[in-house]
């Protein structure tokens, strides 16, 4: 158990969640900087100009008011950022002409929603998104490269299997349009994307109750049910019988995009025709993620492309962008006890202290295993070894360094093994594998 | 210049700046973990109950209410925290029969305070902090321990020499006690931290009003003029003529502070008796430090001792903290150009792409130095070459890798020397200086 007291919606962990969830955002920002993604952050909070313009979600926003306001004064016009894409929008348009385009980043940050809690969201949460953003136009590789970094970053985690469902808004699109449908395209597309949430009788209401003319429908929720690894849903969505010319720029997209996936690694990407994502923003290639046994989360890393992110006057801002659910993954694998840090503190080694007297010859031994990069504690206090040891045990700290003095060595003990030895302090160092705190899976 | 166009009070950074920041941070972090501070990371809303408990900055908090709030909607009584202290002893409250004691923690977050913002000072900031909190009683020596350990963060920075004025808040109370001054302490002490701000006739003044008898002033501002790197404060504190229990035992903690760090570097600390931190919680040794060239920001890293953070029911828990002002250092040095990224983006390499035909061999050859551990790009397009390599020098990316083809080997270009080599993709590695971003300080 990893969960701390606290809030409800406003997860925190206890020392070991921490250590987990410290570990999963170096992890993140690593393999994202191996890819040459720049690190950017952003004030926490928007105008609420800028939060109310896109989307579905400006009932849920938190928005400031200064403690000591007078009753009658308005409100500061700002609020908490809920999602990572709104304020890199902000950043590109403001700072346009000083950035280098296609302009790469990855941002790690907290995100406010005042939404009701439940497993895996939460009024309060983490996400990590990286975008590649370009002026004019965007090459296609993208749409697959930057799903497979995010794969990637999710592989490195320790995680159950993920696969990424990838569809493309231009087949759906051009399925309705082809279909003759004149309704509210972004109404049929919400319809087809609830198969997960509301069922196939549910889907053909909203369907209906969208403008889908009744005879319609079943192949509407024919074309939902297309789910491949490989390109065999291009033939599946051709013997529903409809055709059109956005229908098929779509189906290539996809295709290519399904190759590349499969290249890579076969079944990873998951051409799933129902999935259309609710922003509107979304322009063709799209892409939720499942986690293996947590299904019940939803996804877990959703993005696509964009045809213009920053909407400012002049050429557009084409983009893919993905974000991972950091506090959706981390907050039921934690109180699950499905991801667990080594030990509960970043010590290696506790050096020992044989009485206050002696505190400075502990403290040169551990600057001396920090010149090493060994994270090390000087025991707090002088007690009997055994209550040292004791500390020590309590944390997890592996070895224990008991300083000589005199003509007795220096010894160190594993306390996992009782296995004591001499040691240099100017030269011993620990298994690599111990040094610094490691995560795995729980067994 | 690192500053991105932004919002007054809360600055945001351009690419080099983001760089700069992240890895500031990851060096705080890594400095405190082989110290063995643990990670914590705490929710940013707290109750206002919680944050208007302590201190003196009820005035600047920002409150929350929903957007969708109709107007006679109570406000949900949570406020942004305004330091990282509140939610830190709320933490340890919340859960102390959950850690173990000592607790050692990092904490590096962003805060936020409605004040009048200037250089330096802003309203949305990143502070690092750390603390060392134990149940019933404390070793002294976590009171030099603290502050070598931030200081030692902070030499890891490349910023300007820093040195930490060191004071014990029983030498200035029992100094009042010792004059028979009957008012109110945190007045007197008060008045005495503001030597920097308003000169000793303001000091003189303030001491006036807070009840310090006319023929009494003299002493007490000789008394704030005292400061030394070695011990002789205690001489000259005695040459005044007061004395008392009280002031013996702080002076006798200052000493030892200063004796310890004189051990590890002369003239780092500095006992500076007219520091008395504003805050009330502290009972002891308390911390301040100034930057040199960089006087005017005031304190970069302050904290003290405090006899009992959590002031729940049974043992106290006392402790020792300190704080390092992350984005008052880092935003007027940014916007000064006083440090600088190495270049503008992680990728140590672009590999070429000859054309879209071949960009999966470009991307083959990205992989392999990537499980390297070499941050790489693939170039996004197949233009020619020279805008491929115009495309690197704009990011100050150091190395171009050419795939070859046939029989042609694979070459890489150092765009700095314009040396071109043969290079072979499964085994080649940049110099181990060029392959991450470094930071340092402009020349």
């Amino acid at each position: 158990m990893s969960l701390a007291a606290s809030m409800r919606g406003f997860p925190e962990w206890l020392p070991d969640g921490q250590l987990v969830e410290q570990s999963v955002l170096a992890s993140l920002r690593s393999t994202f900087e191996l890819h040459g993604f720049g690190p950017l952050d952003t004030r926490a909070v928007e105008t609420l100009e800028a939060l109310t313009g896109k989307g579905e979600t400006d009932k849920e926003i938190y928005v400031l008011r200064r403690l000591q306001a007078s009753p009658d004064e308005a409100d500061l016009g700002l609020g908490l950022h809920f999602d990572l894409t709104v304020p890199f929008a902000r950043y590109v348009r403001e700072n346009a002409g000083r950035l280098a385009f296609p302009f790469r980043r990855y941002q790690i940050q907290k995100c406010w929603r005042g939404e009701r809690p439940q497993e895996g969201r939460y009024r309060e949460f983490l996400q990590a998104d990286i975008d590649v953003v370009d002026r004019g136009s965007l090459p296609a590789h993208l749409e697959w490269e930057v799903p497979l970094v995010a794969a990637e970053a999710l592989g490195r985690l320790h995680l159950p299997p993920v696969r990424v469902q990838v569809n493309n808004r231009k087949i759906v699109q051009g399925f309705f349009e082809g279909l003759g449908y004149t309704g509210e395209m972004a109404a049929a597309l919400r319809a087809l994307d609830k198969f997960a949430k509301i069922g196939p009788d549910g889907v053909a209401a909203e369907l209906e109750a969208a403008g889908v003319a009744p005879r319609q429908v079943g192949a509407c929720l024919r074309l939902g049910a297309v789910s491949s690894t490989d390109l065999s849903f291009v033939d599946e969505v051709r013997a529903i019988g409809v055709s059109g010319g956005l229908l098929d720029e779509g189906l290539a997209e996809l295709s290519a995009v399904m190759e590349a996936g499969r290249a890579v690694e076969p079944g990873l990407f998951v051409a799933d025709l129902r999935i259309t994502r609710g922003l509107d923003y979304y322009t063709g290639t799209v892409y939720e993620t499942l986690m293996e046994g947590y299904e019940s989360l939803g996804s877990v890393c959703s993005g696509g492309r964009y045809d213009d992110l920053v909407g400012a006057a002049g050429e557009p801002y084409p983009g893919v962008g993905i974000s991972i659910g950091v506090s959706r993954i981390l907050g039921p694998l934690l109180s699950r006890g499905g991801l667990r840090a080594s030990r509960l503190v970043p010590s290696c080694v506790l050096v020992a202290v044989a009485d206050e007297e002696h505190r400075p010859d502990s403290e040169a031994v551990a600057a001396g295993l920090r010149r090493r990069l060994v994270p090390t504690e000087v025991s707090p206090t002088s007690a009997k070894y055994g209550k040292q040891i004791r500390y020590a045990e309590r944390r997890g700290i592996p070895f224990v360094w008991f300083p000589g003095g005199g003509d007795r060595p220096d010894q160190v003990r594993d306390i996992r093994s009782g296995e004591q030895l001499e040691a240099d302090a100017s030269s011993w160092l620990p298994p690599e594998e111990d040094r610094l705190v490691t995560v795995a899976a729980a067994p």
